[in-house]
């Protein structure tokens, strides 16, 4: 039973340590769908930023002292379901890249939403070194979602539905 | 299969229809749970809200000349078993209400990730009258998120685990 703030910090931090590690599978995979060489990079880029996410709940939890441990997130595993029927319903191309985008960014929005949380939840419970390191990841996970959309007006700029209308 | 970008709009528009019928469906349970009183008219208000997001996305598929149709939304799902699973383990109070505008961020957010890609989508398309309609929608989810980050600082002042500490 949840009976503290700090008991619902550890929790949401269990829930978002599963999602990091879901992530980290399934971005290899966007990584090589992606037919966009600077969509790819940005997979690629952001694959080695998530297990730096992993890295930093683990130290977030050592900061708790709590050993690290995920909470199944059923979220995450429908918003990569999502993403991964869409790669499979769209084939290649820009078409594919732009569906990939859609459901990465909601990836994002997911973790901005939890990490925006946490360090809320961190700064009142004047846990500033938990709130620090959360804001960390926070900064690159709305980073990553600026970028996911800048380079999906490229993406469409090329998309011959668009062009050819 | 998904031939062009108004293919994609369109499926998107089928995902965010569903999430927004789900939504419709979960929020009453939510406007119940609440405790804090602010937060169960926000819950309320935002019920309201979601049943106009629903009518324009029925609006939205009308000027696209097709009927509105759901496509089983397994992000949104998992969102709402999250936010159930919150409530039920959190019982009632000031954590509760914490744990449950946290799991309504992470909705919003979903939404704000789906609605800011169709609006680019129909942008893209020339579909100006779409993107507007999209944009009213997209304005309101955001509000919603920062209106709820707004109550989450006042019923977390309230709570005990932080005012003992």
């Amino acid at each position: 039973m949840t009976e503290t703030i700090r008991d619902l910090l550890i929790e949401e931090m269990q829930d978002l340590y599963d999602a990091e590690k879901q992530l980290v599978k399934a971005l290899p995979k966007m990584v090589k769908a992606a037919s966009s060489e600077e969509l790819s990079e940005a997979f690629a880029g952001h694959l080695e930023q998530t297990k730096g996410h992993v890295q930093r709940l683990e130290q977030a939890f050592q900061m708790l002292d709590r050993k690290p441990k995920s909470k199944a997130c059923a979220a995450m595993k429908g918003l990569i379901s999502e993403a991964q029927g869409r790669i499979e319903g769209t084939g290649e191309g820009a078409l594919a890249d732009s569906a990939m985008i859609c459901a990465a960014q909601k990836v994002e929005h997911y973790e901005i939403a939890g990490y925006g949380t946490l360090k809320a939840w961190a700064e009142e419970l004047g846990l500033d070194n938990v709130a620090a390191l959360l804001d960390e990841t926070l900064r690159e996970e709305k980073a990553a979602d600026q970028k996911l959309s800048t380079i999906a007006g490229k993406v469409m700029a090329t998309e011959e539905s668009i062009q050819g209308r």
